[in-house]
């Protein structure tokens, strides 16, 4: 990785809770899970994973790059659909095992299925949730774009 | 589980990503994680993890539960605390991989360490990241509650 970005070696609790040394902590399989919301409305709109060569690249460009596991390859989100993300802040959480970008994003979608933001959908809790056997209700009605002119014959990356 | 609520068993991409059945996909530890915002400020304030027991649980009851890696067990967060958090919203992504709570914390913070949010640091990108040599900045400067005081001696669920 020809980055100038450095992740420091993690020491201690009070070096990874309290200071200010960037080091993250991947998984077994080398990811961090990254939370992107957008800037101005504060909308969750996706959940995704990092490798290190993504968060480097995505703090050196202000562009969100992920790891994509359907497709075990770098994704720089946009390159495809461009919807690219602006990143306008990064942060890190406690214990430094996840990722918070606040976005904007061109073209204001950021699902692979057309709607603004990948969850759409709400799942009732308590008394109404038993009222409504549990359904899921869409918070979208229209989708912002058409996923076949954008992604055509690509392959869908949900998985079963 | 005693619970009324049931998953459905995942068939099509169709039914996961357009239909209403709830029908969340748990990775290969059984997990599926949780993203949990502050209902009106919009502010990220964790990134868990639940298995189904738990998902049920918060969907049942409306207060968050979570799965602790730490601690490997089902944890209603803020049994220990105080700091429940009532859930006003509950979503689900397009692939049924993810949950979104949206809540109100009694007491206004959700972070171990005593900060309001787990995310209370920035990590600056682009130029201004080499400027400041990829230093964290903290954008709380105050802790809402001594950690000492609410988790006395319990183990820091920090891993390194």
């Amino acid at each position: 990785m020809s980055s100038d970005v450095r992740f420091c070696p993690r020491k201690t609790v009070e070096q990874v809770e309290e200071g200010d040394e960037l080091a993250p902590r991947f998984d077994e399989h080398g990811l961090i899970p990254v939370v992107t919301t957008d800037f101005t409305s504060g909308e969750l709109l996706m959940h995704a994973y990092m490798n290190a060569e993504a968060l480097a690249k995505t703090i050196e460009t202000g562009e969100a790059h992920y790891w994509s596991r359907s497709r075990q390859a770098i994704w720089h989100k946009g390159a495809t659909s461009g919807l690219i993300q602006r990143v306008k802040e990064l942060r890190i959480d406690d214990d430094q095992d996840c990722v918070w970008l606040r976005v904007e994003v061109a073209g204001g979608a950021s699902c692979h299925v057309g709607y603004r933001s990948c969850f759409y959908r709400t799942v009732p809790i308590g008394a109404e949730g038993k009222a409504a056997g549990h359904r899921l209700r869409f918070t979208e009605q229209e989708k912002v774009f058409d996923p076949k002119d954008v992604y055509g014959d690509a392959p869908n990356p949900t998985q079963l």
